[in-house]
């Protein structure tokens, strides 16, 4: 048996759209203690003091909510080279473009469900202006003091009509690998968690309850410790932040989570804890249906517009919420 | 045996004298993140997220550091008559004055070290600005979510020539109790605790080592989590506050704590954890000489200078480090 | 107006009625980490870590779960003469007893919904054997490290018809006091909390749903840190204990909750946080029926069985839900 | 350029030599909550609840204490042949033997100091027996709930005359990475960070200030809160391990550090926090000799003990000390 493809080193960004875009943009910046790093048309890049790239969210003003792109960085030029030519070699090609604010030359195409990926290599390093340089010099950004204080980038969970298609399509190509999985009764699989590396996940898939293509569920910014969440929650309550689901720990992947919504519109999740994966042979952990129906870890049973719910929104989100 | 004499409710107030006041206006504003709640002469008033009161501190513009005063708030008005007249008939009375912002008419006198002590009853009850409002009814301020986040005073250390003597002065006069305690080989106490309710202390006076009168050891702002005094320390290495010792927990009143000299030349501590004494017929911790050279609760030895400086400082404390 | 009695120094402890007392125990010793430290016919008496006295809790063998009695120290034998005077005058006297493993001559009495009721003064205080005997003097017992390492009974919540009718009971013939309630759109009081000390409360009435009289909704053993109930949850998981509800903050009174159902029938909690209350003249927090339907803290509706199961349980509960 | 060597998976186990087995094995077992998995000799093995192998520590009874060897599991069986070929390729060979309690066959060599590395692919999977079975199937183990409940074995720092040339040796060899670096004024090497994966170390070299080749700073055991840290510190204290230096954080890799000599004389850490790399083409932080003198990151002083011991002790650490 053939070594595993290890190419893409981890995510790198992701594009969100939204029409409230001042008021999202403040979610980031005061709420969250992201710091402004560039600016391109209707777009903004901001970076988390973790974020050792000068951006890992672009965010856009749009008429609705949702996904732009998501983008990995690959482990090098090479690596980029090979996993082009794997999905051009598969018919799943896309195509070149020249960059963005923060990295160079760059490959885009997409998933079976229509969501928009990217690759690169080049990266672009900045130093930090005075008022940002951190104290400790194997830090990127000063730690900001201000609001959730969210280190970096953690996660990308998308909505996909058929979650089990998109696995099948980006374990070959990208060399993504299954790490957790649930499995339903009629063999079809409801969710998929997916690791570049030694996090045990950066992507997801689960079913779109709506049957709608392309839709993202949420994204997930990271923090030290499981406090810091219970902090955020105390955070979110005074800033009058709709928070939909937690701080509780997922039974899957063991995260430590808390659910809200930015005021554009698209759900971002704080989260802690997880665990990694060292074992260079791991088989995937596999939760039969009557498992999922158990609830998260403690026992807390999910609201109902967490299976439901995404960006941009869809009329039948309604329906299904109102059929419980 | 008469009952315990119960008159006192807390520790209300301190007011801290400063150099550089602008600076330690903004060590306690943009990094504690405290808030600004009145205005009088030279002084501004600061109150803390838990703060029921008005104001826990009053920073004041003063040629040097130190203590200005500090003020204990009675049970009731009659409680405030009883220990007026319990210090007069002492011949250790002081005398009146009309009260300041937050406050009504209140009673000053001096312990026999030196140290301006104050008491009232009537205590302003302000409803915050818009902006400051809680978003639970139960909490006096909105959490801010700006620095540290402390969340009200916990207590006062002075320094005196001789402890035992204010803690003589004191238990019958203010019914202060005594709740720990450093004795020396030879008798004398280095350290007293004395607690005005079911937290373990709000009062303490250690042996100033110059032999200097009057001066202040710290204030402590509470803090709920160790782990946010632990954040407290990297928000403080990002804004060059200088850490003399900490984050470590005390052997004597368990406290978890963090000490930091403010701009003005006072020490400040973060501190969390300690314990309640629930016990009406608690019996004094009393520490021999031996247990106390032991160091703090997981082995930490204080540095020198904890043992030394205190607030207005004096030549003698650089000839004390010059000896070790 | 007179100054506020303040005779009750603290909730003492809880005698618990359990069908399964072996399993009972365990939960306590083995998954809570509390010490047997006494037996006397059907009982076991345990104590935490940082209870001063020789018991919090009696656990006794019984046909049905819920509550034996619970026990209030008095601050003096003087303040307990004069509750027991009141009650009598009152016409709600009861009966001397002789005392218990861990106290001396103690008064039982009934409040209105017909909870058993205990005020004693002389408690015995006994020194720890050599494997319990703590690193820190100034701690009742070595800190176990084992299962959750609760520190001290905190508070207890009854079921009654009528909140309001104990509260009104209560508050004038012990002394305490009213720090937050609920108030429906009719009038009625839902849930009254009161407290004998700084602590915000230490007894909670709520209303109970089945119309039951004399039953327990919880009680609730204190951890430091917010991060402790978040292992407890990892701890109950792996032992199988039901967890009903949590973690999460309450709205109400603050605390960082999570319960589960120990064995026997008896809903225990695991709670950190809350506040003090420092001011005297503190005014209870009055929370409408509007305000209440709001649910937690951060936003989770609470369980429909937390609103209505009690111990013992009812026939009634099991319609009660069934209508949810 | 070429791509960089990513051949080692990850740090799997280390053997500790010991002159008090029983003792030690307490430590391990009673102390951080670890469970035995097998035995083998003079030996027994041990994993803590994270790690998915079958050990991450094999505890050996000796003369005296310090390192047996330590050990990478590889990517694959290919990446074993290729790490060994390069280490033949360059006359550092060692030799092949079968393996042990939970490995397969392995080849052994010695870096340029004289420890003894191991490399090996074949792991054995065992099911945990039905007491040590995880409620969450995605945990190798379940949560003890004993003791300080560590996770995984972090990593291993090891004395060196010259750090450098560990370093030189490692990066071509074993495709280890530099992350991070103390170069003293003279050009030396005082320490190397280096890892084979992405979280920011598993291997560190620092310098024996005694001159000795071969011998053992310390091992780490991860947790994941710094609140278990301190609660560690709480446990320890109460069984009366020696604690030599924190919990305090260090500035290089920032982790969250408590430092204790297990009772067979091997210097054992309990850390938390740090980071990952994500980036693919990270350059090595480096500090230099005045930077590194300022001490840990929040402004802690080290204890000179830690610079100066190491396992097995040597004479030449007592005249070090004393000219401390």
């Amino acid at each position: 048996m053939s070594e595993r493809i290890r190419d893409l080193a981890h995510l790198s960004h992701v594009e969100l759209l939204t029409p409230r875009f001042d008021e999202s943009l403040s979610y980031f910046v005061d709420i969250l203690g992201m710091e402004p790093s560039g600016e391109s048309g209707d777009s903004v890049f901001l970076r988390a003091f973790g974020d050792y790239e000068r951006a890992s969210l672009k965010l856009t003003a749009a008429p609705h909510a949702g996904l732009g792109h998501l983008a990995y960085r690959t482990h090098s030029r090479e690596a980029l080279e090979r996993r082009v030519a794997a999905l051009e070699a598969a018919g799943a090609g896309g195509e070149w473009h020249d960059g963005d604010v923060g990295h160079g030359r760059a490959y885009t195409f997409r998933d079976p469900d229509g969501h928009l990926l990217e690759l690169f290599y080049e990266s672009e390093r900045v130093d930090p202006p005075p008022h940002l340089r951190p104290a400790l010099k194997n830090q990127p950004l000063r730690y900001p003091g201000r609001g959730v204080g969210v280190r970096h980038l953690d996660h990308i969970n998308l909505l996909a009509v058929e979650p089990g298609e998109q696995r099948e399509f980006l374990e070959p190509l990208l060399g993504l690998r299954l790490t957790e999985q649930i499995v339903l009764d009629d063999g079809s699989e409801a969710g998929v968690w997916l690791a570049s590396n030694q996090k045990s996940y950066d992507l997801t898939y689960t079913r779109d309850a709506t049957g709608t293509h392309g839709r993202l569920h949420h994204i997930a910014y990271f923090v030290d410790q499981r406090e810091d969440v219970l902090r955020a929650a105390d955070i979110f309550l005074e800033y009058g932040v709709v928070m939909e689901s937690g701080p509780h720990k997922h039974a899957i992947q063991q995260t430590f989570f808390l659910y809200t919504w930015e005021p554009g519109g698209n759900r971002v999740e704080i989260c802690a804890g997880g665990y990694l994966i060292f074992d260079p042979a791991h088989e995937p952990v596999v939760w039969s249906q009557a498992e999922r129906a158990k609830g998260q870890a403690w026992g807390m049973q999910t609201v109902p517009s967490f299976h439901i719910k995404g960006s941009p929104s869809v009329p039948q989100e309604e329906e299904l919420l109102a059929a419980h």
